[in-house]
């Protein structure tokens, strides 16, 4: 049962896009930053919701390494590729404007890409493959970040967490949607988990001497300061995969910065060498594949619709009450959450009474 | 120190092609299959090498399974897909042909996609996605396979251990070349273990009560009975990222079926309910991406091997003797056989001098 307070979601968004006014932002492009922040926290996914509103993005307004308006440069466009220069504004709102170019390419002709460099914190990135989702296609991207994971049988933290995303269309109610990061867990987790006071789990985290930690708030101390990095999915050395997770996330940071070639891994840790705060000059980049180009969109979600009832329907683990497939707890979660509001634990509740106050805004919330 | 024999790659590449033409595939298409093999020797992942040249091509010739002349229907075609029917031929040969339209495609129209049903097994996945490296592209590609993977929460072999593979061209003298199964571990590599007498390590695999085991034979006949299935990336449920890795191998279904709406999961066993054998129906898919539509191939190839090379020069574990990145211990391997040749233990030897013996062929090998 969910006991923090609920603030409905259209009192949440016209917050949201006020204060991105206030600080700078263009109300379009408030409009679409605050929908990509609450479409994370209506997936139930709150390490990249609403608590990110203020440290990630506005306080990176206040402190100059994000750009409130967004001046976009197209580099390079061809009638399937586009690469984008985002000048260090909104990530989300460069992403936005990329992904309608490229669905529209997709339609013409059944494949687009695009990449985009000097950015900064994109969102979920499952926002962006979902527009593709919406548009009948599949959406595919990724993005590297603050390096946090270090290589099989590294120490070092050199990778982004650095999610691989797709989503998929279907017949059913919610698409295939798969939308994690390529290490075990991502930085927002322990965020999360540090905000909600609960330690880490166990061997999620390589340590200089090669040990663990699960003091979540060290480990965001310790991964700032480069003592400690998450390990790749399949966790520490081979055995277990780990390998593979190195893989992924190094297909990520390749394909991020490569195809502009854009800063990468090191360079992206938003710090000079002497302390102060630099531009995070973040890179993604984004697939489109339209079905049509193949047998149909309709024979497309029929076969993928079919896959994922066959697959929560196969038999389950003695004491396992359901399986899952990718994207369905989300759309439960929005279920659960649709009437009710975004729930908001008390930190956040401070510091949106806190933004309220600062700008003399008119806003009540329900947990005053 | 390799113990077994080597016999030289020229002399297999002879014997191997001679013996498809023996069982009835056309000369070309004997040629490509060969060396989709000997690439996988080459490249030291001897799990999907010569030694399955019998049990996995001949043997299923034999039994019907799989047709040596490949009946190839271009199903679609528009300037950057294709959907080809395989028509139950060799696998190799149709992804060959497949690989050679994508990346004509690429470089008129920068991005190509394909997919490929009523096929069976394409070898390495590597092979396909390398063709697109070779021609300075990144080349995308996995396939579906017979059911041996549970989902997350699951205890039913549902999935195939389904590659998502990525070859990525750089500046260094071999590509990041990422080429594995979705699972923690995949059917070759136990049979592998079997046939080299070693145990699967524990936790790979789970047994219908939840549990796990190590004897590679007895998993090897369990997985074919139904009786224990493979885990995805990540391990037994979800504190550990299972469901990740369960997510790409999901895609992989989803992709391998869904673009040609073709077969997937129980379907793809190779048996029918009466226990007879029945054609395999896999399906695959391809995209290739063409750098020169994005900021060109030399910006990419720099920046991808800048990456690579910072990784593996970054801080090791105590203890570690070294980072590598992917593709590199396969150039490894090519470096110390190139000169030698494939190596082959005992249970080849026999099927090589069998296959010679059954076809009066005229060939010796050094291990005679």
């Amino acid at each position: 049962m969910e006991t923090r307070p609920y603030v409905p979601w259209e009192l949440m968004n016209s917050f949201m896009i006020d204060v991105f006014k206030c600080y700078g932002v263009p109300e379009e492009d408030a409009k679409i930053c605050a929908d990509v922040l609450l479409e994370s926290d209506r997936r139930g996914i709150e390490s990249h919701g609403c608590n990110r509103f203020k440290p990630i993005y506005l306080d990176r307004i206040d402190n100059g390494t994000l750009l409130p308006v967004t001046k976009i440069d197209i580099v390079k466009e061809t009638p399937t590729t586009v690469v984008m220069d985002a000048n260090d504004g909104m990530g989300m709102v460069a992403s936005w404007h990329m992904m309608n170019k490229l669905i529209e390419k997709a339609k013409l002709y059944g494949m687009a890409g695009g990449t985009i460099y000097n950015s900064t914190h994109y969102g979920i990135a499952g926002y962006w493959t979902t527009m593709a989702e919406k548009a009948g296609m599949i959406g595919i991207s990724g993005t590297n970040a603050r390096p946090s994971v270090a290589p099989t049988w590294g120490i070092e933290p050199m990778m982004g967490t650095n999610p691989m995303t797709f989503t998929i269309p279907t017949d059913e109610e919610f698409p295939f949607n798969f939308d994690c990061a390529t290490s075990t867990v991502q930085n927002g987790k322990i965020e999360y988990y540090a905000r909600s006071g609960k330690e880490t789990p166990a061997g999620l985290v390589v340590t200089q001497d090669g040990g663990t930690m699960t003091d979540s708030a060290q480990i965001l101390k310790d991964m700032r300061a480069g003592k400690c990095a998450l390990l790749p999915l399949g966790g520490l050395g081979e055995a277990t995969g780990g390998y593979k997770g190195y893989g992924f996330t190094a297909i990520v940071e390749i394909l991020s910065a490569a195809l502009a070639g854009g800063p990468f891994m090191k360079e992206l840790s938003g710090k000079n060498p002497d302390g102060t705060n630099r531009m995070y000059h973040l890179g993604h980049f984004f697939f489109v594949i339209n079905p049509e180009f193949f047998m149909g969109l309709e024979t497309f979600k029929k076969t993928a619709g079919d896959i994922c009832r066959a697959l929560r329907a196969s038999e389950k683990a003695p004491g396992a009450e359901r399986i899952y497939t990718a994207g369905e707890k989300e759309w439960l979660a929005w279920q659960d959450r649709k009437d009710k509001g975004v729930p908001v634990g008390e930190s956040i509740q401070k510091e949106l009474t806190g933004l309220r106050d600062r700008f003399d805004l008119p806003y009540k919330f329900p947990f005053e």
